[in-house]
């Protein structure tokens, strides 16, 4: 049996990235799920390696239960909800939304012992989020999603199951200039020619940089209504308010337009990873603009090209996973950092802070 | 190289039923094959994770030996039998039921070492049995399974290859509340809403539990010439004689049977499961009709219904023992005991005096 | 993270052959691929358990780097070779044949330790090599392989991914006499009725043995333009130069040849095995007619011939490394040597010899 080791494997590198470990902080907000994934039909899903269950109650209340049942140990998930309960498919013991048993169908009596855990869920804009650490010390809301379901703004999202720890797709959407080599046929924005300049905001990992006239990426130009090819200037800003989530504002200043036209406007990426079990996460993505009414078609097309580029990280990102897991050098291997590594090494002394807070306290 | 451990692993169980580890007692009568199985064409199988080949001299005798070489270790189960001999396929050297090597194709002499180990073999009615622990020790003979091939008797049979401890079917077979639930629409037999009464008599655990009259599980109305939906009265029996095996007895009242028309009926279903290798089982299974004569037809749509409701065990099962293999917490979680685990908390009783007693003697 | 444990597991092997682990010497030339597999467009390929990038440079030198960018790890396979750099796939940092990085795309200047390790290659006939060990203790070259390019010779070659440790090829293809159980179906060559003889030449492990007139393999008869079942007399000789490297020559003398005609013929075997991964080999085969001209049509017969019969080979290896693998006595169980081991045990005691020298020195 392994033990969750809490803590980040030492190497050859200045601060570990744990991509062999479980380097999950525990009291924070994760993201469960998309919320239209949570419904009356439980649904199964490793998060931070414990197997979970989801579902939702009839007045719409998400819950969150061991996916272990505890007596014979039955995935709950395999079972119904029936009457705001949670039914095991193998004996019936029935579980309410806190994680206590309510019925063992052969018996009169429910052992006193018979629950399971339960962990706090909050929902915000499309997504639901999850506290698998020590329910007291929750002292903040999740990020708030809200424009995420705000009519003023279009949104394509979406899940990719990926087989890389979690930190290397922060790190990889920390540092957008891998977008002229890995994404030159696709994003096609080569001009990341220096590193962003990168502050703190407090807790929160800021990096902007301005780019100068040039066609914008043509995954954004139909959700403008932009034609391919349509010059602008940008200005990309990237916040990490949290391990469990960031933001890529790709600000777009239209240099052409006609006095009294629209001249700004904005595709908010959103970057959300959950740790799923050893070497595996859930990364949820979403791209917004803020521009209303984009039809469908324009969004699946927007999809399918962002989904296409993802790949080629996720694909990248899978093969260093494997290479090092099988490479019995594992992390004990030089490792340097760029100037673009700026937020990156941020990112891994938050997460350093973090589990050493947790481990200590 | 991992030593098998000879035990169980401590966690949150009273009881631990060392489904994650090396759990099988040696000194008893294990089942290897069906007795159609062992042919003069070697079978390989793992048995109590050790690789055994399985063949039959031309006098009919069973025999089983380990399935490698002493020389470079190739299975023998890859060869011929030729003259009662084994031939290895690498380089031609010849074995006897013993285990001896009796002839090497390149030289004279055989090497005195040159043998492997043989494992006493006994049949009874379809089964071939296995002894893989000190053949001293032998002091009774297996289970008499005479019925199975009585003809008197119609029978189905087969052989599932299950990813799970052998406990958990052992566990599963000898609670039959769960077919209320997880066989609800296969056994459709839901009158389980109590316990049975278990008792030992001598080491063999039994259970008892009558029901009042309702519908017999369309499974087997068939073989007993019951149209669908035939209401009877029932008394369930269940018997474990070895870790090895289980009866289940369904005792069947025809409470409308016409006067001098027969009355009385039995099913009996057989569960017999073998450890393979580490969480891996096979489970040969067997129902049979105390009645002679049911045709072939019958017997074949009764089998496909019964493998079809024995799969939601398989499948349920499976998915325990995976969830708890990748859950971090392994054994260490709760586990809770219901009235109806009268004869499954037996079993881990009776393995657990097993398992010390080899340990210690 | 598993380190290489550069020795052989005890077991109940006099010699073990270090199946399971990491038993490769590093100070010795190993083949890395066949020459036309290294072209301009990257190659990855496991070597002695770490992942190597081949390619080459413009003027056809052929290079081998560590495949793993110091920065973030990508497999620099993935990216492409440009102006003799290969150019890393995620952030366009570019290295030198010496593995120096040479630019930084976001930075003007280069951090000094920015480079990956090379690894010295020589080429020799149709096969590259390697040395992955201390560069300073290169004192040699590889085997001379010459003969496989002459056109005097006519060659079939092929490279087979086996799964299992390059030691049990090693043996082998060391000892002929399993040709006569393992291949009686395609070899056809039946008449290893005892060891031959062998000794040392220095380093190198020789084995003789004369055969009376008998019908030539048919996988050989095309290549010499012989009808098949043609009667030959055969002396087979061995020579491993390098536990790298084994020829495996056929001499065949032609009793029936018309006064002044050609009387004696050779087809060389080559077995060239490349440890891959854990319980993983690279093994390369050529077989050359001391022939010229020899027609493709001929050749590629032959050559799937040799293959048919080589897969018998390597089925029979994988299933004995995924039995020792699994069985969990590992290395701990009997294993006896004949008379025609006098070769494989030789090969162990170079080994043993050789990996001591390595942790020692």
């Amino acid at each position: 049996m392994t033990k969750p080791s809490y803590g980040l494997t030492k190497g050859a590198q200045l601060i570990p990235n744990g991509m062999l470990d479980d380097n999950y902080p525990r009291n924070m907000w994760w993201c469960a799920a998309h919320r239209d994934e949570v419904t009356e039909k439980p649904l199964a899903r490793w998060l931070l390696e414990k197997p979970v269950v989801l579902y939702r109650l009839a007045d719409g209340t998400p819950v969150a239960l061991d996916n272990r049942c505890p007596h014979r140990w039955a995935p709950l998930s395999e079972g119904r909800v029936v009457n705001d309960q949670i039914v095991c498919p193998y004996h019936g013991m029935e579980f309410g939304a806190d994680g206590v048993c309510t019925r063992v169908p052969t018996q009169g009596a429910v052992p006193p012992s018979a629950r399971v855990q339960s962990y706090p869920l909050r929902e915000s804009g499309l997504f639901v989020w999850i506290w698998m650490g020590d329910p007291e010390q929750i002292d903040h809301d999740p990020v708030d999603m809200a424009y995420t379901t705000d009519p003023d703004w279009s949104v394509v999202n979406g899940l990719m199951e990926v087989e890389a720890n979690w930190v290397l797709i922060r790190e990889n959407v920390l540092d957008l200039t891998h977008i002229a080599f890995l994404h030159a046929n696709t994003f096609k924005q080569g001009d990341w020619d220096n590193p962003p300049e990168v502050t703190m905001e407090g807790e929160t990992i800021v990096y902007r940089q301005d780019f100068p006239p040039s066609p914008l990426s043509p995954l954004f130009c139909a959700g403008f209504g932009f034609e391919d090819g349509k010059v602008v200037k940008r200005e990309q800003e990237g916040r990490m308010p949290s391990l469990a989530i960031s933001f890529s504002d790709w600000n777009v200043h239209d240099i052409d337009a006609a006095p009294g036209e629209r001249v700004d406007y904005l595709v908010r990426g959103c970057h959300i990873v959950t740790p799923a079990q050893r070497g595996k996460t859930h990364y949820f993505f979403a791209a917004a603009f803020d521009v209303p009414g984009v039809t469908d078609e324009v969004l699946e097309k927007t999809k399918a090209n962002i989904v296409g580029a993802f790949n080629e990280d996720k694909d990248l990102l899978q093969k260093i996973q494997a290479q090092v897991s099988e490479d019995p050098r594992g992390l004990d291997f030089p490792e340097i950092n760029l100037g673009a590594d700026g937020a990156g090494v941020r990112v891994r002394q938050v997460l350093k802070r973090k589990l050493e807070a947790e481990r200590n306290g």
